[in-house]
């Protein structure tokens, strides 16, 4: 069987810069886990001793606190600072921005929706620098109409889908009479997305690396089950399933903005073993 | 045969309010036609002895000028202003939106397109207000690459066709990292277009009547084509071909902004004698 690996893949700009950080930062504890992939998370801990902490209140004074990739809600950040942590902010540049876009967009009085999942740290982060009315949406029918009676600025998660995102983006042009549109969606996203369609086109099964967690993994499971119905998402090689190889010809391998080379490397080993 | 009027046809709010100020003010002069329709313009210079001028040197002092429906070009007022002349405006309260949006968007550094006929009084007014960089495009292939390096702005034409108008916002949001849209489109011709949609359904021939200037009247002739292959544009009832009659079951009649409600009379009755 032969082993194709997407053009584009794994670790975006972001994640590299957090783990960099992490790494520089022995002994520093983050905030909920620095990426969403579990495993890097236990090699942080073993080799560097960064630990996470969820609950803010167990943070002790002086302690080195590194802010995830996805960043954190304003109000947590707020309180960091209070009791003068050592702040280390790993909050991707690309995540910083929509969190930017919205404390402006709610002070010059637009009303604002957000593109994305409302549980996802980024999404809460984001959202959290709103002070004006806002919503959180995953597609244009779930748009409360109250919203959009003002005028409306209109921002992404990162790990978005574009389709989707210029779906909503139309709705909203159609029935407001300004809608101020920041395309926050990440190229690193739009590439790996790009890249495992063309991927799943060529290949007669596709295996997707990455935490369950992740949203931008679960997005390229989608794209390649679009192309090709024999696409499995693992977060490691022992989550691979002999059965699934049978008369296969040609394996295509891709992973999640937040999956290590090393996890894929195991991952194509085994594979090759099957 | 069968007549069907479109749900929604003819005259608009600002096509309204522009003849009632021009029946107001006898003896006034307009700049250029007062609505794209010629039947009009020569029934208010009988009735009124409203003429038009499209040379501003010709424009005496003290004399009472008429701004068009469309508007006119930002040095052109400031010339009438000059001249100290008596400015009536009926410049369409949904044109002067766009003029507006395009003189504050340059303030605020923001390049801008304009989706519209570059042509057309309406646009050449529109842009006039634009003091930064900015282009009038019909779709997005002629978009030029060095307007959209900046942040962008998008306004349409105000008699345009939304579908066409999102293919290029769809496209700016895609390459730029923020696009501030002003669905400039008004109501009446998005409802004008709607209604000849589904009357071009229901009819096996259809009369589109409006000038041949009348960007509007255009459009509706084009949609109408999409549904009904037998769909013709006259400007009154003698442009009517009895030919196009022959074995037509259900007939349509619908009307451009600038059409008047006489106009359509006519041409429904000539329809009914054939």
């Amino acid at each position: 069987m032969q082993i194709k690996r997407a053009e584009k893949y794994g670790f975006c700009f972001g994640v590299k810069r957090a783990i960099r950080l992490a790494e520089q930062n022995k002994n520093a504890v983050t905030i909920g886990p620095l990426i969403h992939n579990q495993k890097e998370i236990d090699r942080l801990k073993i080799n560097f001793n960064v630990n996470v902490e969820t609950n803010l209140d167990n943070i002790k004074e002086d302690s080195n606190v590194i802010i995830r990739t996805h960043g954190i809600q304003k109000n947590d950040l707020e309180k960091l600072k209070q009791i003068n942590t050592h702040i280390i902010d790993a909050t991707c540049p690309f995540v910083t921005k929509p969190q930017k876009i919205c404390e402006q967009m709610s002070n010059e009085g637009y009303n604002i929706i957000i593109f994305g999942d409302k549980d996802h740290p980024e999404v809460k982060g984001v959202a959290s620098y709103c002070s004006s009315p806002y919503q959180v949406v995953l597609d244009k029918e779930s748009i409360d109409s109250n919203i959009v009676r003002n005028k409306i600025a209109l921002v992404s998660q990162t790990t978005k889908n574009l389709s989707k995102f210029l779906e909503i983006a139309n709705y909203l042009i159609e029935i407001s009479p300004e809608v101020r549109v920041f395309n926050t969606i990440c190229n690193a996203t739009f590439e790996n997305q790009e890249a495992v369609k063309q991927l799943a086109k060529e290949c007669d099964i596709v295996i997707v690396v990455g935490g369950k967690q992740s949203s931008n993994t679960k997005q390229l499971l989608q794209i390649s089950l679009n192309y090709c119905k024999d696409s499995y998402c693992v977060e490691d090689e022992n989550e691979l399933q002999e059965n699934w190889f049978l008369d296969k010809k040609v394996c295509g391998i891709t992973a999640g903005a937040s999956t290590p080379g090393w996890i894929i490397d195991n991952v194509e080993n085994r594979i090759k073993e099957l």
